[in-house]
């Protein structure tokens, strides 16, 4: 195995995550009149909004209970989770089993996007704070939620999405890595063997954006594989094709699938060449696969998760390959993430960095952004860091 | 009046419109196989993407259509904009009259969104191309859609948005901008005075959002005016409450009321003294009016349209109060303005600025960045000059 300090390492993130994280979601998020968590929250902790948006919501409990079942039973991680499951059981859904976008403080639905995340989430959620307690019920709840995720999935007018002429059929990333990620979770337990097969039909799918020919992944592809045109047909979204990269790896460590992790460890590969900034460092959070003008604005910002997403994948894959330059990009990255990213003033991290490095924005949390990138980063890490060693 | 060098003005902007930005459109954006614009240009002018962004579409129809109607009767415009008007009339609309966001290169919907935007630029581009040619059944249809407009506008459950008990009710400022825009073209014939009610109506919503207290233009209030909470309740778009200001300066000087004039004024001098970047220059695209981390990634942006709209407001503002200060903001925007957008190697302006005044983009054309706000603000520019001169 080729060289990193990874005591080093254990040690540097064992404090972010015990002293410079976990204490600023514990000590602010917490709502204590309404349940729930306030999730938008500015660098020193305050609130900015009481809107509650419910991907973090559930992430948090994912989070919490997760830490509390890999890590050690601390009562405040999970006291702090159940603040989180009570308010997302009691507000969370509509009458149709939907979950909502995002709620107002005291649980008054807001917001319901027409796509199936928040659902996933709130079945994290369930399952992994109903094994760190034992409440059958809400596995029960997370299992018959998630059959009806994978029909919902697959039809875009039950989510209140027009079906229109024009729309090429699209096989968006994000859906089998979602739908993956919950399987995967739900089946962790042992008792839910079901869904191999739908592991296997996500695998595959994921593995259709991974272009050998161009050696990059693409967010957007047809359902055969095959390109789409246009913009979304050319959309890289490096970060996401990261963590695509260390779900498949995982992947294929359970099912023995050779294969399947060499192009894994590829996909990570490609991303960071293709995404690492060359001129100011940092991984663009999109880009064109033929350098046409990207669609989105923020192209050029360098965000906080997919360099969480990287450092964990990175290690994965030198663990795996015992390759020197997945060691140098670890370093890299890690010199990169916590000298930008970490506040150690007020603790978190900055989640968004103009192309330069400079945060444009004080908050640690957000719509999209609260106690879970950073938090399952460093827990993952610590976790593989301890085997190795 | 105060000094301003009107002459050196009018020759910059006679010789950017007719010189730089219409023929990179009228070069490149003709589809002359479908029809329709492509509206999807890159620096050069060649296409990167073959969608047909409705709105472009149609606000590029108008744009055409009402220089023609203005500036001077040129063939090359209004068949230009009838390449646009055929397709739209054929392709745009589903069969409950709405119009789409976006259509295939061939007019195969794509995309709907659940707003009135669309179907607003559809009516404009129906009657003025209307008034060019003389086609009544035009602008007919334009009138027959506006009464649809203003139902589905107080009715999100019409466009398919769910209402939800929690959302609170919000005076989303662009709404009356638009149906004040819309209202008044249609007016301008003179043969419909049936909108004066409306218009004032518009007049006075609009106005809800200038907070004399805190000299700021809010983008969202409560229908009765009062502040709503969060993000978006201090959402500020500085360069939309600056062209909302010169809707109401013009309105102004229809009506002849003096204090909506003074108002509208002061949302102008505001919005510049708020959203103008005191480090870098330019002007923010988003603010929060406590300085709270904005929702929007992109906040600190500078683009090319807020810049074309203070260049009208602030020649606009002077015209009306001769006061020097509006004369140095314009030649102070002017300056940043063409220094920063425009390109002189191939035509047209760019559309996205980081911070700093550097192109993060090299497009001309993109889903919201077409043959409009350019050539909308050197006419009117020009139009004005060539009053005062």
């Amino acid at each position: 195995m080729s060289k990193l300090d990874t005591g080093k390492y254990l040690d540097l993130f064992r404090s972010e995550l015990y002293e410079n994280v976990l204490p600023f979601w514990l000590d602010h998020s917490l709502d204590h009149e309404c349940g729930g968590y306030f999730n938008c929250l500015d660098r020193d902790g305050s609130f900015y909004d009481t809107t509650k948006h419910m991907w973090l919501q559930c992430r948090q409990v994912w989070m919490l209970s997760r830490l509390y079942n890999t890590l050690e039973k601390r009562d405040s991680w999970i006291e702090a989770a159940r603040c989180g499951v009570d308010f997302i059981s009691k507000y969370g859904r509509d009458d149709n089993g939907r979950v909502y976008f995002s709620v107002s403080r005291e649980g008054r639905p807001v917001f319901i996007q027409r796509k199936i995340f928040a659902e996933c989430f709130y079945i994290m959620a369930l399952d992994e704070f109903s094994r760190a307690v034992g409440q059958g019920e809400l596995k029960e709840e997370a299992l018959e939620l998630f059959d009806k995720v994978l029909a919902w999935k697959d039809d875009p007018a039950s989510l209140g999405r027009p079906v229109l002429e024009g729309q090429p059929a699209v096989s968006f990333l994000a859906v089998p890595m979602i739908i993956l990620w919950v399987a995967d979770q739900l089946a962790e337990g042992g008792e839910n063997a079901p869904y191999t097969e739908l592991m296997d039909e996500s695998t595959a799918e994921m593995l259709l954006h991974a272009r050998q020919d161009k050696k990059i992944v693409l967010e957007n592809v047809a359902p055969d594989g095959s390109l789409l045109e246009g913009g979304p047909g050319r959309l890289i979204n490096p970060g996401h094709a990261i963590e695509a990269g260390w779900f498949l790896l995982e992947r294929a460590g359970k099912t023995g699938r050779d294969e399947l992790s060499d192009t894994a460890i590829s996909m990570i590969e490609w991303s960071l060449e293709k995404g690492w900034d060359p001129q100011h460092g940092g991984i663009f959070y999109f880009l064109d696969s033929e350098d046409a003008p990207p669609f989105q604005l923020e192209w050029s910002m360098k965000l906080w998760w997919p360099h969480c997403e990287a450092l964990y994948a990175l290690l994965l894959a030198w663990r795996k390959t015992g390759d020197q330059r997945f060691a140098d990009w670890f370093e890299h990255v890690a010199d990169y993430t916590l000298s930008r990213f970490r506040d150690p003033l007020h603790g978190e991290w900055f989640g968004y960095l103009d192309r330069e490095g400079r945060p444009t924005h004080t908050l640690k949390g957000g719509a999209y952004k609260g106690c879970f990138h950073v938090p399952r980063a460093l827990m993952m890490c610590i976790k593989l860091l301890e085997e190795i060693s």
